[in-house]
């Protein structure tokens, strides 16, 4: 192990622009804990916006970097089983507690304020390291953790999609949504998508997509959406406008979870809410036990979509694909 | 049986006093149905805006109501254990389908477009009549059913309250709130009221309320709520700023169900409702599981709160009483 790497660094904020490529210390780890040499890590609009200073108590300067895949270099203390050499994939909720329903108040995600995974190595607790599935690269199971966690805790856990019902997945494209795709065809179930984009569109029906509407073309697709059969869960990161429509389009009974809100805040109507009885479920991330359900599906011959892979060098490049919506599936930064 | 009856019907909206005093036929009872003597019923906020026009499909004449109890007069077919003279209560949810997740489309409340229970007799079906809990007069039993069952719906089925949790209770005094006042008590849960009026705060605390606050004089009532422990549930029919407010004052994980929006459409913030996994849960009425397990409850000691008991010929007044919201607990009708 040499005593210096390479690490993605935010000393200001200011946007993507401002990370720098430093020479730092390769860490040690800490009671419990393990080094990872890194192979592959992707990227989340999470880091976009702490360059963009867009998010709470930003620490400096931090290596940014929530997900990452590569070989156990070093142990310290309870290794929970795992030895030097071992390939994993890093789960990046740190500290999430004992409540499936909810996060601890003091837990947080790797990549600030604790350092990322955007650098040659990385130390965290043993306990969030999980074998890297047999089939995948390094590239392809470095895609997963935060996007994939999210996404699974949203239809599974939140959304309790079952076989044969019909997921709404508004806005596709991105990390998380595309994961959702993924997700609810594996488990046997109708998938409808929107996007404002007939490319992505393309892209979700050839992973499965049953019904794609581009919602420039087709701004009342709620209303488009009442002869389609009736919609079991809407699963949405967008909120405002798109939120109001969906609790037009969701069946009486049915669910509808929220994991963002990028087109800010939602004016919604009472009366379909109540009467009918829908369900509106905010999440974001996923306990260990979700980690470890979502890792399971990609032990069988499930592949994540992997749009883009820069190398660790371009990751301002990479940070502004992400910055500017021009991605289909998650966007990785090769690490040499 | 005398083949005439007296009932309060509605031949056209305009308010309450829009209502008449019939002279009209006594029901027969259809092919699984029993005739009911009634001898209370009781109203609901859907009566009021039945008279106001304020309801989709108002068919007229209509004999309105959904609660009574009194005994059984006759029974045609399947009696389900059923006998003459019974005492017995009506659950008003007519058609509610297999799915306890949600009424089936074609389901209704008593009351229209069926007539109801304002009148000396209704004809309902044997599968709504349940025997009335002894230690309850008929006036108590009357006050029960439609607020009741709203009531344990919100709170168990949809809110999942636990022994030992906090339930914050928006708006305290209409028939339902006072129901989910009375059920968390049962419950062994921590409640805290809010209302508009001391008098109701005073009636609130004696029924148990833990906390009272007057949201007139603390307009900023989700702020002082941060130093009273966390709110694990909170049960509104306001919506509009109460439900932005509720966001903000509930803990993360925590639950809100709403069964009412008399404060007309919420504008609600994404970041607490999806950071902190919030449920918003819309809710109206109840399964038939939902009746049955909430009756139970009144087997042993409980008492629902009844706030006045006029005499049917009186149901202009009493109904006005509703309107004004002046009530705490239930209006009922003495029906001789």
């Amino acid at each position: 192990m040499t005593p210096e790497m390479s690490a993605v660094r935010l000393h200001e904020t200011g946007g993507p622009q401002s990370l720098r490529i430093d020479r730092t210390l390769v860490p040690e780890p800490g009671e419990g804990e393990v080094v990872v040499r890194l192979r592959a890590a992707s990227l989340n609009h999470r880091d976009v916006f702490i360059t963009q200073g867009l998010y709470p108590n930003i620490r400096m300067p931090v290596t940014l970097g929530s997900d990452g895949a590569g070989e156990i270099v070093a142990l310290n203390g309870d290794s929970l089983g795992l030895r030097t050499g071992e390939e994993i994939v890093i789960d990046p909720m740190l500290g999430w507690g004992n409540d499936p329903s909810v996060w601890d108040s003091k837990s947080s995600l790797l990549g600030m304020p604790r350092d990322g995974t955007f650098a040659q190595y990385v130390a965290v607790p043993a306990a969030n390291v999980y074998r890297k599935p047999e089939l995948l690269s390094m590239e392809e199971a470095a895609a997963i953790p935060l996007a994939g966690l999210t996404a699974y805790r949203a239809i599974f856990t939140r959304g309790a999609l079952a076989r044969g019902e019909t997921v709404l997945i508004t806005g596709v494209g991105g990390g998380v949504q595309t994961f959702v795709l993924l997700f609810a065809k594996h488990a046997g179930a109708r998938a409808i998508v929107t996007s404002s984009s007939d490319e992505k569109l393309e892209r979700a029906t050839a992973l499965g997509a049953d019904l794609t509407i581009n919602y420039k073309t087709v701004p009342d697709w709620e209303k488009r959406l009442r002869s389609e059969g009736p919609i079991d869960l809407v699963v949405d990161s967008s909120g405002g406008e798109t939120l109001r429509k969906a609790l037009d389009a969701v069946r009486p009974g049915g669910r509808i979870v929220v994991y963002g809100g990028t087109n800010g805040d939602a004016t919604i109507k009472m009366f379909p809410l109540f009467w009918k009885h829908v369900s509106i479920l905010g999440t974001s991330m996923g306990s260990p036990q979700d980690f470890a359900a979502m890792l399971e599906l990609f032990r069988s011959n499930l592949r994540p979509v992997v749009d883009r892979v820069f190398s660790l060098r371009d990751a301002v490049a990479a940070m502004q694909r992400l910055a500017n919506a021009d991605q289909f599936g998650k966007v990785v930064l090769r690490i040499d």
